[in-house]
């Protein structure tokens, strides 16, 4: 029953994510919700019930807590022969939700974690990416120290090697490290990737390229020549509260080429993840419609919307029903 | 304390309904909330709560699961002698709930349930319809198949022998038969309905009545003539998102009599039941004001409303709650 | 680490809170969730929140109930030291959460509590009041009996003689005594208050003073003079359903002084407290700045919008949470 | 379907019962568990589902508490049509569940409730009992005031008139009266009493009758002379843990006859209850069997045993569930 | 990191379990916990945590319970590539979990689910059975109907093709099926048979053979020799309660080969799953050391054990666990 | 109503617990319950529930989850003056808790937290210690680094300063270091010492002293002697289940004082803290009755008894409950 599918491949960290039910306050809570979830993963888990052939490349402890992230990414279908097992320390990040004017907020309890230590030498790279289709990445795990860089520029080798197509999410975390530090970072991945998620800002201040170009666009147009983007995908958001938000998306690429989809005003259950699941969406459009970026764009916000109207990292949505919030925005009765 | 009350009898299906908790996902669910309901069943229980007399006939599988549909009855004061026992199959539905852009979902496992079995013979039709004011069924029942049918016809004959009015809520359903086999029944059923629920396409449709009509208030006198019916209630809804919808109910009468409500805006907790709570509100105010269908129809929709706002198929309402939004408009402090 | 702060002191009944989860109706709940409450009670748990040094007067009964009313006080850092024990009544209250156009309703069990046999005599009130600096009390206490009066009066004759500042919530609930009654003891308070917590209707009605004066604002400057009061503080609300509100605070002062805030549009979770955070926010803001009304009024309006986004009946907001909210509307993006 | 059944009347108490869940102290819980229970109202629902016609008299809030008690004894079957509304207190009660050496424990929170205001002519007497086979009451009532006590002779008074047989569980809790109180008034009952739930500690010392006589059999048969009784039952119990306990039947009856059934090991998921449902067990054994007071004691016992395997106050067994353990000795396997 | 393993195949059902929490009767559950579970599945799910790699044969609906299952299954690393979907019907069963005295108890819905129209032709067989080691199945299968049987001996033809090991657990369920349809399909499997799991009544009263050798060892050597069976597996089960029974473990092999293991005294949190995992940890014991028919016993029945520990229908234990129990007789310190 | 109480002080880690509910593992815990705890932190809450005045030292993140440890230890009447702020690691533990033959585990998730960067320098140690009555540490704090041993030394010279009376808890954790640095370390901690919680085990292995005396008795006087010790005190343990433990207590003394407890057979909820319990019983019970050590043990025993039958790390008991479990066996009917 299986068909021939597009091989991804993903690297970063998977955390424990845990979450006080009920719009409960972390230091107040007396249980929490677990999942599993990380940037990298979360868009390799959307990818797969997305129907995509996804390889996620990490390191977990060694102990129950990294069975269980495995077993996670197992359950969403995720080849998982390529994790590495060691240290003692799980990624864990605590989240309360928002409500109203009250903004959500989180807390990594995940310096030190198992992934921290990952090494090349614990994978068989040119096996995992020989045949591979896309490798997606993202600026947190440049955020997770010199180890989990150089895992990074080791994989890019790789994909470059066997031409497999990649993409980056731009993704700077302050709470990560200092921006000094990225700058120095960010341009050195540049010349490996072929699909940017980035807005004006990333480029402007983290790259610090075109920083004379006080147009967006011209400055996004810059950025596509100067590292040789296909294409540049990003959204914007308005906040009116913690439950209530606009979006829109936008791609830019070579030759002036410009889309943005209509601002969608939509409700969030949960907020975490959205950025992921934009990301995944804009992939499977890519993958799906190679040449009609503006259906990648429409596709990712729309994944990145459904994903907010559930609990937890990950968006699980099948492409049908992608599709059909696209059709009807979003405004179905109940199906029976 | 007990006083001479009408006493209401209908004829349906209850299910176990299974919801997961907190907007899950069904395939992601460690947990469901178990209750009971089912297009009459979730009428009759608001008539009961509503002061009524209320009794309904059904046939359960003779186990726990039966059991537990019973006490439910039971509880909401429904009287539950007319339960027939017997196959091993109860019938349950599973409901996702819909959340902001996301639609809600419902997944029926019902086929070859024990109340598909039921025949006449199993219950004491002229005891039960000798006393009785008014008898409920709807398009749900008919859909269940040839013994359900055969059950609804041997009821109404009682009905119409011992002179019950008889209200009929169109309910038909596409997932559980073509509407090719519906337009040959409902037609069967008219002669003896007084009080109906339906939509213009309904009639235009379903009972494939005055075709050429395409004004919606010259079909709807069409077919109160055409069956001899005293009113003929409906509701339109519109969709914003899963949690935001507006609703208006409308009424239709001989010689030309048409009320429509205001369109109300409403928040919805729980969508399953609305049309349910719709019909008891509105045989409750026909019993109360048999000559003011206006205040049947605005009695309806704010038990409909009323319905949404909490979880599981029933509304709960006494009187005074629902004539207190009629007079709030839904805008009123905690009770303290 | 601990700094001179403070100290203020309230006195009040503290309940036991039942509220079924998931806005379940109260007949139908087979859970309830606790948590403690009760006016005074939720003033000055906010009040220790933003970093004053809090003692509650009270009287529990001796038993798990009181015990645990008195662990949940010290988890939020009020010294519980003046707490009497005897009788065998908790005082209870049931919350049935609103939603949408469904109000929220309040059931007291606490009639004959072990609060209503209070007496000066179980406590040392010289050596309470002697360092004081803030004494608040509101009218529900003044509600529940003979006894609870005789133990206000006692108090308030304290600060008087340490010179310790007196706020007063008007509070009036109709539920727990009759007009008339209240209309023989609210006037005696009035000559203790320095800050009072009232509204136009809670002068003209209650107080009974100015009733000629139409207009609002010369009733209010009426009540300033006639009981030399600093402040009167108050807010509006507007009600759209059970989770969507909007509220305005106002002060006035001697000299015709007079400010509102802007209408703030919010949404709710928990509706109860409201009126508590508001004065533990002016409060706070009095003792911080206090030549400045106005931002006590918006401190305190923000602590009452924040309360009502999290679950129970107590704002348990640090100052720069509340800060944040007045610079940023409410509309923070996730802190990550 | 519904069989001529033998109807059963009792008078007392229905109470909230709150329960920690997972075995939490009380002052540390964060919820309770909600079902509601009393001595009498557990042994009528017992009696309704071995298949009795059951009524139950009493006397709740006029809101949604007692709205509550009233749907959940409807939910067991039991005729609600006499039952008086008034006052504002519901009578709680808090049970910390005991596990291991730990005890389990109640803390009462019903003085002052609704049920302690009854009086006769809030219910129509006379038509309770005309047709009735059977009237339960308790020493529980007895000790809830004059009033209370007041109703107790009223409904005595009605059974005697119509040949009602009364059984009298003899139930002295000293946390509720002192024995002073209670020895006036338990010789009041006795001329009315034919089965009698006691022990021989009770007769001693609350009716202080045969004080002389040092032998237990020969004390229980002075009793059964003195007050003309049909049968004397009563159970002793061996406790080893909160988890594990021991019991035995006895029975007494004219001309020296006694029994007494083999020790039973069994282990307890909740402890409350076990006596009415070992009153329950007894009196329908008699029924069924009433020549064979061994019978009873068995099924007494053995229902009293299965209460304690199943959580809240009442056992809610089948006549089969308990005879196929009075065949396995309670060694069956799951069936499948 | 992945090594060269066994290749075991499954054929059966999967269905989604229900069961209430905390022992609360399945006609009184107000929620339900969800897992999936069957007794194919269970033995495979099993042995994919001892480390081996399995494929799961089962046909599900084409909706989100099938999915649920689908993911359930990759969640313990089962490859479902040959999972057929189709027909709405999802098998269900309700599990009331026993307590002391009280027996536990299944309710099965599973009549006419999508797996009893499972058909051959919706498998590539050759390709699965190709490189297999190892086949299991059980008489539960068989029980569902003409078409799962046909299915199963499909099966058995391609397994013996490829000569791969079949081992077949009896599980005669008289729910399921009458005895005497069930005499006439066992006898036809028995040819297939390599390892078989069954009682002295099993061959005794399902086969009907060696009905003259009363002695019980000489009929399993009956049994050993007449179908040429490598080795016939069982376990004897003491109930002492629902929470504490022993089991005893014994296996016959050729040549009169006989051993048992000791009986070991245990407790149980979820008995169901209990002879899936005895199955699993033989066939486990078989495939790592084959000449060694008392490890796989030991294994197995201790395997068992541990799965009664935890909840759900799977073992879900290392190597390393079942050998620590073997080691420690189960009197291991909290591990810290 | 606050009288003098003893002033007892104790420092190390507190942590954030986590334990999957409902026996599940941790693997596949979809929600965990929270509470916190650490060996020292467990000591001093139990002896604030005994009336003592308790102080904690120790560090913790300045975020939420550093607040909600806080919250706790003041819920149970700590003292948190002395608790410094800094580094961004919570220290976070995994309890699964054991069943029947299925040992409990603990996973460790502390490494780097922020109490192993803690400082004399952060703590004006001189106030705390100057009218204390008893400071209490153990070996896990030795464990967590150099900056923590360094803290403890510091303390300890205070608490020598000013004729404080030390307890040390031996708590030798081969996870946390290696026996070789243990052994260096705590030899250096004895001078300080004047009751001590030690096995013969851990003066023979870690202390490596008297290691020639095969004789326990003779190793523990020479152990009294050697290091000038008041008491010693400890217990042993058998183990029939995870649920189900033998213990005794012993206590040596200078000349030849030794006595042990009877052996008690108790039932297990929550194994987690018992030691701890210990401690905090057998100071209590020194500081009640100095003179009568046999005492203590018995103290100490019980409340660690207690201790093991509720959820969490503490026991909350308070002195007239472990009382009456010495006088009863822990053998009492429900309090009611």
């Amino acid at each position: 029953m299986k068909q021939n599918k597009d091989k991804i491949v993903s690297l970063g960290e998977i955390m424990l994510r845990l979450t006080p039910p009920d719009y409960t306050r972390i230091e107040q809570a007396t249980s929490f919700i677990a999942n599993y979830g990380g940037g990298e993963a979360n868009v390799i888990v959307s990818l797969s019930h997305l129907g995509h052939n996804c390889y996620y490349i990490t390191r977990l402890p060694p102990n129950q807590l990294g069975d269980g992230a495995i077993d996670y990414l197992k359950s969403h279908g995720i080849n998982t022969d390529n994790i590495a097992r060691g240290s003692s320390i799980m990624g864990i990040y605590f989240l309360e939700s928002g409500f109203g004017g009250r903004p959500g907020r989180v807390i990594y309890n995940r310096k030190h974690s198992a992934f921290t230590r990952i090494t090349p030498e614990e994978f068989n790279l040119d096996k995992i990416f020989k045949d591979a289709t896309w490798f997606h990445i993202s600026g947190i795990t440049l955020a997770l120290g010199e180890k989990a860089r150089e895992m990074v520029f080791a994989c890019l080798k790789y994909a470059k090697k066997y031409q497999v197509k990649v993409s980056f999410d731009f993704n700077y975390r302050s709470k990560l490290w200092p921006i000094e530090e990225a700058q120095k970072i960010y341009p050195l991945i540049m010349p490996y990737v072929n699909i940017l998620f980035a807005s004006p800002w990333d480029i402007r201040t983290v790259l610090k390229t075109g920083k004379n170009l006080t147009d967006d666009d011209k400055l996004m147009q810059h950025a596509i020549k100067k590292y040789d983007l296909e294409w540049i995908f990003g959204k914007t958001r308005k906040i009116f509260s913690s439950t209530e938000n606009a979006m829109t998306a936008y791609v830019y690429g070579p030759n002036n080429l410009y889309f943005s989809t209509e601002e969608y005003n939509f409700q969030i259950f949960d907020r975490i993840g959205a950025g992921d699941a934009f990301a995944s969406g804009v992939i499977h459009g890519l993958l799906t419609k190679p040449k009609d970026p503006k259906f990648a764009a429409e596709f990712g916000i729309v994944n990145s919307i459904l994903k907010q109207t559930i609990f937890g990292d990950v968006a699980t949505f099948k492409e049908e029903e992608i599709l059909e919030y696209m059709s009807t925005q979003g405004r179905s009765e109940v199906k029976r």
